[in-house]
């Protein structure tokens, strides 16, 4: 989507924000429509969007050019913000329970004087919002039930694999042996491939008339692109360059069952494993810059080129096994965007 | 619902725990699967289940003496048990955010140790089964979408209802003049009445096959009743007997926004106000004497009795207006229950 694209974009932002401060479900006092007012402008906008966008341009992928009306447009533009909420609520609360410090370039909202724990449930309420906007605008549709199936299952994927990405991570502190590559595609499939990937691509299908059962190939693989982004961020979180991602990584001190770690203990031998135990998850630059050496040299660098060449391989025949040429198209523009991406 | 009826009740949440811990949309190890059966031991089903037991009961009402069927009996009771799941969801959730220690005679979940704050997680999940559970047993119901619709309406207006609590609370604790009566009954009215006293009626209708639609002075009536509950609560936690409810009241110490401060404020003299703004919201036990000090000089013990007097008598001129028997029992059941409660 064009820059025009954006700015519409965001103007279905300010709708939708004014329907939910006017929702008839709830009596709002004028603190109260100023709360979530400031709530919603500070948690949901202020992202890279991509989630929401591709909503959008998947939908218009899919219609095969055909010009879209401004009512359609709207509903396309209404089903990325709700993901953009969804993101905001799962990330309001993921930054309480990790007690970050900052997130997008501002204090976490938790962190914000005269917020603080309220903002468990401000992210309780971005959930809400939600099923509120699909009522409003989708309950005539005949893809409703679909819809809010389709929200339900995928915030529970995401639940779910939260839940296992903190188990995990509180078993690893103590024995970092738990960090196996099952558990780590499992984590990252669960806590993010599935809202991120492909969630966009299924409500693009689903306004598109589509029945999603017929649709499974298409969500294993949004799912394994999903999981190859993840990769990418993780090895950026150590390997990117700081100037260009726009953060430095902290995915070591912070003891996170990252995709480098498990390789790492998959190849070390036994010295080098030890090394790994005693000084993963510390802050103190002196183990950081010991775990970075055992991970060059393991040539964690090559290893990561190597996985890069060959799921991209894997994701690319696996999309031209699609019989349909505007989901293929709607397949290869998601992972041209994230092939060899360098942020 | 006789003690068979809640040993039944209970049968049905076994079944549906074990449901949970199978669903296929999620990819459970085996330490997923523990954590997740010794949370939902710890969290649903410990309370009084007065909320889940009522859907059963009202549908049987509503059913006129009709013998339920096997299946039929089970779905009200998973009806029940998703009232349940979503009560132990506001409640872990509210004990984060009140920083509370003990809930149901135990520590709240997030004082457990290792839960800590996979708590709020864990709350998000409990969130999360709700449609789960509606989705594995009523997807083919013609009712399906409605239900989806007054969990989600309902959830909507309890987080809107702790919002207000919340932000209440804060302005309270600055300026004690926030308390009023119009806010105090929005708080109450959406924080609990909705969900504690509406949902299982609503949700007895749509099993019956009704539509809400056509119900909207029974809401009313219910919401009233919650009202009147909360008040009740109120007034038990300084003038009831502890040995009979159980607990000792801390209201006047946690700076809430209780029905009995609320009314002391409007019937306070100068002095008598500068008496609670000096005291109200503090730990020293001479500080909360002198609050009830005020509260006796102000004779709110005799206030409380006509404000019961005068509910019941509202109440049931209401209900004796509803064009249905089968209802009015109900409405009237749900009444009686509640009515001069001592705990
Ligand atoms: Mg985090
Ligand atoms: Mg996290
Ligand atoms: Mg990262
Ligand atoms: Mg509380
Ligand atoms: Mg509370
Ligand atoms: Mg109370």
């Amino acid at each position: 989507m064009a820059s025009n694209g954006k700015s519409r974009f965001l103007q279905v932002y300010n709708r939708l924000k004014s329907e939910l401060l006017q929702d008839p479900a709830f009596d709002f006092t004028d603190d109260s429509q100023h709360w979530i007012e400031r709530m919603l402008d500070y948690n949901v906008p202020g992202g890279k969007l991509n989630r929401g966008l591709s909503v959008i341009d998947s939908y218009k992928v899919l219609k095969e050019g055909k010009e879209l009306g401004e009512h359609e447009e709207f509903l396309a533009c209404a089903l990325g913000w709700c993901i953009e909420w969804l993101q905001a609520y799962f990330l309001v609360l993921d930054d309480i329970m990790d007690g970050s410090h900052t997130r997008r370039g501002q204090p976490c909202w938790f962190r914000v004087p005269q917020v603080g724990m309220i903002a468990a449930n401000d992210g309780i309420l971005l959930r809400n919002h939600i099923p509120r906007i699909l009522r409003l605008h989708f309950r005539d549709k005949p893809y409703y039930a679909d819809l809010l199936d389709l929200f339900n299952e995928v915030e529970f994927q995401t639940a779910s694999g939260q839940m296992l990405d903190l188990i995990t991570t509180h078993e690893g502190a103590k024995d970092l042996s738990k960090y196996k590559m099952p558990v780590y595609k499992r984590i990252v499939q669960y806590k993010t491939a599935y809202y991120s990937f492909y969630l966009p691509v299924a409500c693009a299908l689903i306004a598109s008339g589509e029945n999603l059962d017929n649709f499974g190939d298409v969500k294993n693989i949004l799912v394994g692109m999903g999981t190859y982004f993840q990769v990418q961020d993780d090895y950026l979180d150590c390997f990117g360059d700081p100037e260009v991602i726009g953060k430095i990584g902290t995915d070591i001190e912070d003891f996170k069952c990252s995709w480098l770690i498990v390789q790492a203990l998959q190849y070390a031998e036994e010295n080098q494993t030890q090394i790994l135990n005693e000084n993963y998850g510390k802050s103190d630059p002196s183990c950081v810059a010991k775990v970075k050496a055992i991970y060059n040299e393991l040539q964690l660098q090559k290893v990561f080129a190597e996985y890069e060449r060959s799921s991209y391989e894997q994701l690319i025949a696996s999309i031209e096994a699609q019989p349909s040429k505007a989901v293929q198209e709607v397949l290869k523009s998601f992972l041209g965007k994230i092939y060899r991406r360098q942020k």
